[in-house]
């Protein structure tokens, strides 16, 4: 036998067991089939959650609780596996009861070392698209039928006022925009609130010379991937305008200009009351579903200042910052050290004005290129297309490695980028400017999964600060401010005429409180995060981001947002939630977590 | 050996020779690879046209012109051959001195039987796409560069005051939108000139009813095509909203509301003046090549009507009829029996008008269902996605068959759908319709090549018309006008309320004659048909459609247009060949052919 059909009759082995062991409803011997230290990452299919089941014992609470209820039957794997270093990876595909889906399992020895299972469809209720698409026309049957145009402006005229949608979305950012693309395609009506006027202005709105630090691959939306001739690297407004070309061929309910001014559950008929100011107009929706996406975090995390009563300079949030063309010749502080932090003094700079970075707390930092190179290369590139792996495939794959044991996979290729760069890092280092790579060295991926802060991927900024253009103070913040001056922790004391908190995002839950309540805030608990007990992301271990993407304590409300990445593909995952639950199929929730964290 | 391995090397055989002979400049060493009656159909590639060449003697002549300018080579094989019916067929790729091309070889005993040649791209100036796409950002330069709106917006603003574009696309619909996507791919600055406010109001502003005829795989534009959930057929309004986003999208320079009032050509300085009115303030434009794209055919063909100053009702062409909402109750004559008048027919009976169909001459009709089954399935429907034809391929297979001997290939099919629909015609037939399958029973897709015209794709109008809900009258023509009726050549008289011409298009080139002059209107002649020698279709024989994405006779001046499809696959060729002309590089036109007809 040939060394690839003998793996696939081990795979074909494997399969066949762990099919009959799920049928037979033999939870032992399912156990049998993993090795010790496993890992069941599910994504809806077994769990109506999105939930790593770490170990035997886990797995077996889960299967307790809902392998009868699943009903999961007919594996079978999907195409050849393949093998390297000394682990099997192999596609598969499975139906529960109510899904249709795909698993990514890794075998080691002989038994499972992870294993990915993940909903890709509801049976009997598929999306409409390729051999299932519509015909999009009544040929043959002429009586005053409304011609599409018009069965749409009657729809939009009713959804929101005769007719209520069975879900709102808060905030039409890619998030909104996508989550309310894929819930279109499954025919939940839905309205997505945004306040500013068009689709894309989030971005539109952000300082001049913002383009995207992730490369197209990495970016695509749902349904319309990016042409094959778009750059790289999107520039913010080329990002806007598609936005919005999105939401208008997509026929997304998009009401812009639009804000949320309070919201509450009504816990007898299980549905909110959401009121909102429409074009200065108050609408009173109700929808049985809320999902707040109002941006990978919450409210801008604007740090108390002593002394902001003396200061008579200018001073704002990195939210509120739009480009430096009024700082032209002034003096301006940038309060941390992130992304925006760095893109921000990079613009200031650019615009003439004299700027000094304040760096609170050590930053990862990598060269756009070397990231390409050594982190996306491999499933987010030109080179991964032509492999065969699409956009799809690839945050499958990414997917299938859980976040428990993502640090061990991601440490080498920041070795390898630290090793690539020595020279840029022993320059950067020299002015003064402090580096690290996450308490684990595990690099940047992994800091955006815990706390979603502390790093950078330079395009430009961090050439600034070691050529000295940016100056940088690093492990001071600021004691107090004077008329026009800062006095920093160390004594010191800085000019300022401006001086730009770059200090990141509250917790999503904050955004609850202010249009709900603290009370259902505190009740839902912090967002983001996945216990790692590192810096900004307090344990106890979660091995997801918390409250994203899944069922809540509150019946109804959920959390939508992260990268255009994860709002891809998670988008997908919470669709088919809604969706579920609005056809009223039976969603066993597994494993929801204790709330350990206010915000 | 194995089969496919010995038809592999059977190919490489005849392509290594092929390939020697056209290095050594061997004109009968060619001629020897090929069949007697064989045919090359070349796109560019060799003979900088839209040419068959018919038979060796046509062969011969190009080789003695072009071959030496051309310089072919490195042909190769680029994927297995396949094999049925006795012939061979082989995807090929070469190259010539400037360009990337692709060929479709039919061999039959060994021999050419059919060679399609066509140019991808110019050697040096190829599309940024794919591994070629640009990166977006100026990633580390910081110095007030404008960022892409800033530079978007200046060049916007120059383009055809203080810099003139190299090219003109008079008419911004499908055609004008899908050239001027593919020359900005290729970076050639172009203006397109619509009258209409916004991309898509072409269709938008037809009649309410109105639903694609062809099939969405049918109906793609380059670079950006329909999502998968698109319906099969698309209404108009979506068609309109998707050709607006996609303008946007694709940053073309589009001119809404704006007429071209004159044009003339310099012929001096080798240039046009464009006189255009944009949004009521003249411009002057100079461009090098202006591109008539004002729809398939041309203006409106009006028929003049005897006693039309006696007449009382409503006369109008089927171009200004935007939808029965107002003839509700009245007595209605429509003229014609081709696509535009059959739907109008079918959409004034939905308001409630009583309409009659005056059918002038015999009609092919088949039924939307059948056309898809038997004629589209094998190359644009969702099986041929899944088989690997994409619409791209497609294209290029169907352009591989020969104009002159497309016929044969289509007559089967429409043999198969009149047995299939045997009932269905043996009813329209009873209505006392005249139904036709052309002069030569070769079908609607030749009709359409030939004349554009006498044919209609049965969405319902048809069953409208079998069960007398549309009455027709056959073999008229109507010969005088009275007060509220007409009289028919036949002596019988019909009440009208309304008369509606639904009498097609004059040839592209009235619209030369409009802007430009009579005399270059006569000078390029009739635009479309093949010379088929068949009905509005007279000889001699030219083999492709005239004037048509080609030189014409005079330079700088060309023609576009068709449906989707050929807009989309013509495009790419017209646009290669202005490019090549913006590079000044050598285009050596073989094969132009003598104009015959004015119109």
């Amino acid at each position: 036998m040939k060394k690839t059909e003998k793996r696939i009759a081990h795979v074909e082995t494997w399969v066949a067991q762990f099919d009959q062991a799920l049928k037979s409803r033999n939870i032992s011997a399912i156990l049998s089939l993993f090795v010790e230290d496993c890992f069941w990452r599910d994504f809806v299919s077994f769990t109506w959650n999105i939930r790593t089941l770490e170990g035997h014992e886990e797995i077996s609470r889960m299967l307790s609780d809902n392998l009868e209820l699943i009903a999961p039957r007919q594996w079978s794997l999907l195409e050849t596996p393949t093998h390297s270093d000394g682990i099997t990876e192999a596609w598969l595909r499975f139906e529960t009861k109510t899904t249709r889906g795909r698993a990514i399992l890794r075998l080691l020895d002989g038994k499972a070392w992870t294993l990915l299972t993940t909903a890709d469809e509801l049976i009997g209720f598929e999306e409409k698209s390729g051999h299932r698409r519509v015909k999009g026309t009544t040929h043959g049957v002429y009586h005053r039928d409304k011609n599409w145009l018009e069965q749409k402006e009657e729809d939009e005229a009713a959804l929101g006022h005769s007719v209520q949608p069975y879900c709102v979305v808060i905030g039409g950012g890619q998030g909104g925009i996508a989550l309310g693309a894929r819930l279109k395609q499954l025919g939940v009506p839905t309205i997505i609130i945004e306040k500013n006027p068009r689709p894309g202005d989030s971005w539109r709105n952000r300082y001049r010379s913002l383009v995207l630090h992730d490369p197209v691959w990495y970016d695509h939306l749902p349904y319309i991937p990016f042409p094959d001739h778009w750059p790289i690297f999107t520039p913010k407004d080329k990002l806007g305008d598609w936005l919005e070309m999105y939401t208008k061929v997509m026929e997304l309910n998009y009401w812009g200009s639009t804000e949320c001014v309070r919201s509450n559950f009504d816990d007898q008929k299980q549905d909110w009351t959401v009121e909102v100011i429409r074009e200065g107009k108050p609408v009173t929706l109700r929808p049985k579903q809320l999902v707040f996406a109002t941006g990978a975090y919450g409210p801008p995390n604007i740090v108390p200042l002593a002394g902001i009563d003396d200061f008579t300079g200018e001073h704002l949030h990195s939210s509120a910052y739009a480009g430096g063309s009024s700082f032209e010749g002034k003096t301006c502080i940038v309060v941390g050290s992130n992304s925006s932090a760095h893109d921000i003094a990079a613009d200031l700079y650019e615009f003439g004005a004299r700027v000094t970075m304040l760096q609170r707390s050590p930053t990862t930092v990598v060269k756009s290129e070397t990231l390409m190179e050594v982190a996306f290369k491999g499933l987010y590139s030109d080179i991964a297309v032509k492999n065969g792996i699409t956009t799809e495939r690839a945050d499958l794959l990414f997917a299938a490695i859980p976040m428990k044991i993502m640090p061990q996979f991601q440490k080498p290729l920041y070795d390898e980028m630290r090793a690539r760069d020595r020279a840029f890092y022993e320059r950067l280092a020299l002015s003064g400017f402090q580096l690290d790579f996450g308490e684990d060295e595990s690099g940047l991926m992994m800091k955006a999964f815990r706390s979603g802060s502390g790093y950078y991927v330079d395009v430009g900024a961090s050439e600034l600060i070691a050529d000295g253009k940016i100056a940088i103070r690093s492990g001071v913040e600021i004691r107090r401010l004077r008329s026009r001056s800062v006095e920093l922790t160390d004594g010191s004391e800085v000019p300022a005429d401006v001086i730009i908190q770059a200090t990141g995002y509250q917790s999503m839950n904050r955004m609850v409180a202010r249009l709900i309540s603290e009370e259902m805030a505190d009740r839902v608990g912090k967002c983001w995060g996945l216990g790692s007990g590192f810096a900004k992301d307090p344990g106890p271990w979660e091995g997801e981001p918390r409250n994203m993407w899944k069922p809540t304590r509150q019946p109804g409300l959920w959390f939508h947002g992260g990268n255009l990445h994860l709002s891809r593909q998670f988008s997908h995952y919470l669709a088919l939630q809604i969706k579920a639950r609005m056809l009223g199929l039976p969603t066993p929730v597994f494993g929801m977590r204790d709330v350990h964290h206010r915000s």
